[in-house]
């Protein structure tokens, strides 16, 4: 029995709450690490401790008050996303202890839940769990979704990734290349992460966003134009893109994280009027319509991985009460490739009991 | 013989050219009517005398410098765009004087061009000849294409469509209407042509666009929010669209006469974010890559004519010389429905050989 388990079967969990709403970029004030008691799971429950949470921009715009797609946050209570746990405790059948799951219940430590909502993941020797919060998750799925359904990516398509070296950027980067595109182009935000996008993830080419107009630097890097433009960005990237594209281009409206800090409206791109002359198409989408498509993205990135083809990039930030700022620092682009942070390390819970 | 036939069967023709480039709104100094001598066709070729021209939007693009989806109109020389013509002279097989086609030889009252390039129309009892530049024509083909291949109209849809009074958007909505949406709202800049719309064409509900913010009427016309829209004025319009469309939602980009005129960047829709959360799709086109689907808007809308569930209306201005004016006056929005120049009455010429 572990220190986290009282002898009535209650857990004691740490858990990372929204205190007060974020207005511009979100501060540590706006977050506290609390203490909670856990019930035990009943029928059909399962209790979980959690090895990995994801840290996500989504994750901004719940913390605004107001509806979005999903609902926001609520002060005073834990934030949600997802996390892959070592099951505890099971009720439910086809789930025993040490098993891995993925779920929807990250920013703490523990969590009971309905076993339907719990889908356990396989182990890949040589790749990090969280692959299955990145590569092989909802990360992995946006990547592909966006290049594929959304912005149905064509063989010799020039394709452009904003955010190229953030998680859905550096898999959508590579997905198009392995799918043939022509070439590849990727803006971020450092010069090391340039350096990683051609070395490593084998973009065509790269330039740094800081480094003068997005416009001048894209039409250098693509001087024939783009077809498919994955955003992940907004903004002035947006704008560029539209004017690069070439006719029949294709937009996929991943994100848009150059405005989820914004204290007010973002001014639009002043080239949309381009879209009717050159026929293109902008589509915003949300991963959790195309969870259909997670068995097809599945078995070809993870063949992928396994073959060495595609790089799957993170950064780890160890510890609950690191999360908060590992949120922060992932919407500011401290992070390349995957951000996640790491709560426990894999049977340590089983070892203990 | 006519007048307008020199004895070697030369022809004198009058012509519109572009002698200089509108800066913001055209001017009628930007224009000329001239003089022009026109050969006598050659083998396959036929001389036409035009007895109905049109002014569209899209022709102000045109007038600019540099290329556009179309090349721009050329200093010193005649405009052109869609006609009607009569057939007085005819070197190629399956086409007789009398005959009336339709052609690109707009801005001029003769015409001589290969016969490949006219295509015959035919006439309705009642419906005047100048249709096949309106809802049997491009125009009809746009307004169609637009809500159903590019927007995929869906039955049960509210839609919205803006320039409702205009030559595109009176037919938008009434096609709309006519394949099952179940609310239609139009907006137009006028009081005379809100009555039009509700009265005569059918609109659920339509607004003045002067009357305040339109993202406030908008919400008020269609409460429950909207699930197409068919632009044709883009800026604020967009705007309001974006905010009121509802997940799903789609956007047929026709065109945006609000920044024709504009000699800067307008500011794009500063909601535009707003399109990943409520899945949205915003598509431009243009009519010419739909050719393919005249026959079909013919037989519909055709017959939807004939039994007169759709009402098709234009405004006429008489004579070449008003041509100018008759184009600066649509750009400005003095048009109830199709805006088209009547150079000439069928039968008059043969009436005088």
């Amino acid at each position: 029995m572990s220190e986290n388990r009282s002898s009535t079967g209650r857990t004691v969990s740490r858990e990372v709450r929204l205190v007060s709403r974020p207005s511009g970029p979100p501060v540590p004030e706006n977050f506290e690490l609390a203490e909670t008691d856990l019930p035990a799971p009943a029928d059909g429950e399962i209790l979980v401790r959690n090895l990995f949470m994801s840290v996500d921009p989504y994750m901004r715009g719940r913390m605004n008050e107001g509806e979005s797609y999903v609902p926001p946050f609520r002060i005073g209570e834990p934030l949600d996303g997802g996390a892959l746990g070592e099951v505890v405790v099971s009720r439910a059948p086809g789930l025993s202890p040490g098993d891995v799951v993925y779920h929807g219940y990250g920013w703490r430590e523990y969590a009971v839940l309905d076993a339907a909502r719990a889908r356990p993941v396989g182990e890949t020797p040589g790749v990090p769990l969280s692959v299955h919060l990145g590569a092989l998750g909802a990360t992995g799925l946006t990547a592909y979704v966006g290049l594929l359904d959304i912005a149905g990516l064509k063989e010799g398509d020039v394709v452009f990734v904003s955010g190229a070296a953030g998680a859905v950027g550096s898999l959508a980067g590579q997905i198009a290349r392995l799918k043939g595109a022509s070439r590849v182009v990727g803006s971020a935000g450092s010069p090391e992460k340039i350096t990683h996008l051609l070395d490593d993830l084998g973009f065509d080419a790269a330039f740094d966003y800081h480094d003068g107009a997005i416009g001048e630097r894209l039409a250098r890097a693509a001087p024939d134009g783009i077809d498919l433009y994955f955003d992940n960005v907004g903004g002035d990237h947006l704008r560029a893109a539209i004017g690069a594209l070439r006719t029949y281009g294709r937009v996929a409206m991943c994100g848009a994280i150059s405005a989820y800090n914004a204290t007010g409206p973002v001014p639009g791109p002043d080239n949309l009027g381009l879209a009717v002359g050159k026929r293109l198409t902008l589509r915003g989408f949300i991963v959790s319509d195309h969870l259909d498509r997670m068995p097809d993205m599945v078995a070809e990135v993870g063949a992928w991985i396994r073959e060495g083809r595609l790089v799957f990039t993170e950064t780890v930030v160890n510890g609950l009460e690191n999360a908060p700022m590992a949120f922060i620092d992932m919407l500011g682009g401290a992070n390349t490739g995957k951000m996640v942070v790491r709560l426990g390390n894999r049977g340590t819970y089983r070892d203990r009991a």
